[in-house]
């Protein structure tokens, strides 16, 4: 994969995304799915970098917004792609002339590759997380102060609705409220912003990392820990513990999947207790209570064998895992970030503290 | 009354309507005061007849969507009624030239006047329910077969939202989930139809009988049973029961007012129980369980002396009325009527039967 993307490249990068996911942004393999049979059906997708945008490229970046478990039952079709783009445009009296993933994370970075097939676009090689995050106002344009404009909603009955919220919490709610009423799952664009606010927001290069990731996740006769150690090594993240699924709790509630899970440790770990929380996304790690990463950070759930991401909507009882984190982008971990994307915008009683300043894990 | 509303006009109005709102509409009250300020800024609001519609005059249905009771708290601002106006013709790229009220009922008789004042437009005598219903789908307009189409909310905050559902249902859906995300209350505009179409399902004027009601209501030196005796010959109407309220129960839940209250029988009708249940408007009146009147009629509670309106959300405990049926337009009466509007619709476990054919009441 260098300047588009194939047929060939996409398993890569659902798998990538996956742990990029860290447990959400919906399933990666019905994505991957949808994306392979329209890239065939239209051809490759052309993969540009932020840094060859003109100035005044309109860019969109499209996703699913939603619960990933109702993702799951609700296969996305080419008709909902290509509505989407026009019902942004018809409230908008502009086309975009580029499409971005607004999170990388999970099937929402095989969304807009389907949506760039379909609609013969080029693909921007960046996106507004750098990782999946729950609600659409966690995004750096939002940091850099840029609401969420006018969001376009489709769903696969037909409706269309059109947001302009006042500010981006605002547009967050009223799309979070249309989409628990489409089902829990909708295609959205927001965010749309000309290639200069996008070059001075995006998070640059993730399509690339996610595809090394997913390279590292299919390279065949690797041992396990070797190909563990290589992706911690392309992600710079760190193994926090190996352990055993002893406990679930999943609920979709107001547009979102959330839960939590209980872990005994495994292997170097045994005897050790571990806890993660969900709300579409991992957002903190505990050993008996204490923290030992969370969000903005990446905390991600792989198979002990294979290192392939866990979901939140997939994790279950008795699965053996490995817990790792991967440090999130730097502009998440400013004071506006951490406000924007911290453990208390989750709801949390916690104070941020990067996992690679605790000195724990392995 | 007669080709245009001036200030004098909307008091009676105001009463009327909130006779025929049947309880429901929103409070009559608030409206009058927003709608008499803005008559008296920018002048008489011209009233035309469905009959001298031009076939392609663009009518727009202009009211609020939501919980009565949180009507009440949260007045409507002359910014918003402009601004609903621009969203839907921003929306649709056309620019309605007439406004009507979508229903006659209650405060959303006031809404339109007071934004066709903001606007300049003149008024359409006329109305789709010929009453107050809670859904949106409710309108004489889905009986014939036509969908809500694009519909604009706006609220108080300047968040503005664009539904353009797959069918009627699925748009009030849509906008009621939207309604209860803006604090349970919008203001709306939806079901914009052509001359034509205005021509072929609205009910014909009824801002005419609201201001006939609201004549008899509003003079002076009338008897009770004189005002009361009036009342029912403008409306066609009969009175059901005289009787004090017991109790009531009453809660916002899902973007609307619902809840029961309970009588017992004072005057001529001592020793005898009735009930009445309501979403936003009266929906059944029962003698010890026994339908007295069912929706689409209109179930009307009077205050005993003064035969004004008693709205779901004002009625309280020791109140003294009278409850009066009104029966509903003959649109209503008929097999898709009924399927729309009748008992089942509200989720009762009852056939229709109208209540003049039930040879109960006084």
């Amino acid at each position: 994969m260098h300047d588009s993307i194939g047929v060939e490249d996409i398993d890569a990068i659902a798998q990538g995304a996956a742990v990029l996911g860290a447990g959400g942004g919906g399933d990666p393999h019905i994505g991957s799915i949808v994306a392979r049979r329209l890239v065939g059906k239209h051809g490759p997708v052309p993969l540009v970098s932020v840094d060859d945008l003109d100035d005044d490229t309109l860019v969109a970046p499209v996703g699913m917004i939603g619960a990933p478990a109702a993702a799951v039952e609700k296969i996305l079709s080419e008709g909902e792609l290509s509505r989407v783009l026009d019902v942004w445009a018809a409230a908008s009296g502009a086309r975009p002339a580029a499409l971005m993933p607004i999170e990388v994370g999970g099937g929402n970075s095989m969304v807009p590759i389907a949506c760039a097939a379909v609609a013969g676009l080029p693909l921007v090689d960046a996106d507004a997380m750098g990782r999946a995050f729950p609600e659409s106002q966690m995004v750096t344009f939002y940091l850099h102060g840029y609401d969420a404009g006018t969001a376009a909603l489709v769903d696969a009955l037909g409706n269309s609705v059109v947001v302009d919220g006042a500010d981006a919490v605002w547009s967050e709610r009223l799309a979070r409220a249309v989409t628990t009423e489409m089902g829990a799952n909708a295609t959205m664009v927001d965010n749309v912003q000309p290639g200069a606010v996008v070059r001075a927001c995006a998070i640059r290069g993730t399509l690339t990392l996610a595809h090394r990731i997913g390279t590292v996740l299919t390279t065949p006769d690797l041992h396990d820990d070797e190909r563990l150690e290589q992706l911690l090594g392309v992600t710079g993240g760190r193994a926090l513990f190996e352990a055993k699924v002893t406990d679930v709790h999943r609920s979709s509630t107001d547009g979102f999947t959330r839960g939590s899970a209980q872990f005994l440790g495994t292997g170097d770990d045994r005897g050790r207790s571990f806890s993660l929380e969900f709300q579409n996304e991992m957002v903190v790690a505990r050993e008996d209570g204490e923290p030992l990463a969370m969000v903005p950070d990446l905390i991600c759930v792989l198979d002990a064998v294979t290192s392939r991401a866990v979901t939140t909507e997939s994790i279950r009882y008795g699965a053996r895992v490995r817990v790792v984190a991967i440090p999130c982008d730097a502009q998440w971990r400013t004071p506006r970030g951490i406000e924007v994307a911290g453990p208390r915008a989750f709801g949390l009683d916690l104070d941020y503290r990067p996992f690679d300043e605790m000195g724990m894990g392995a």
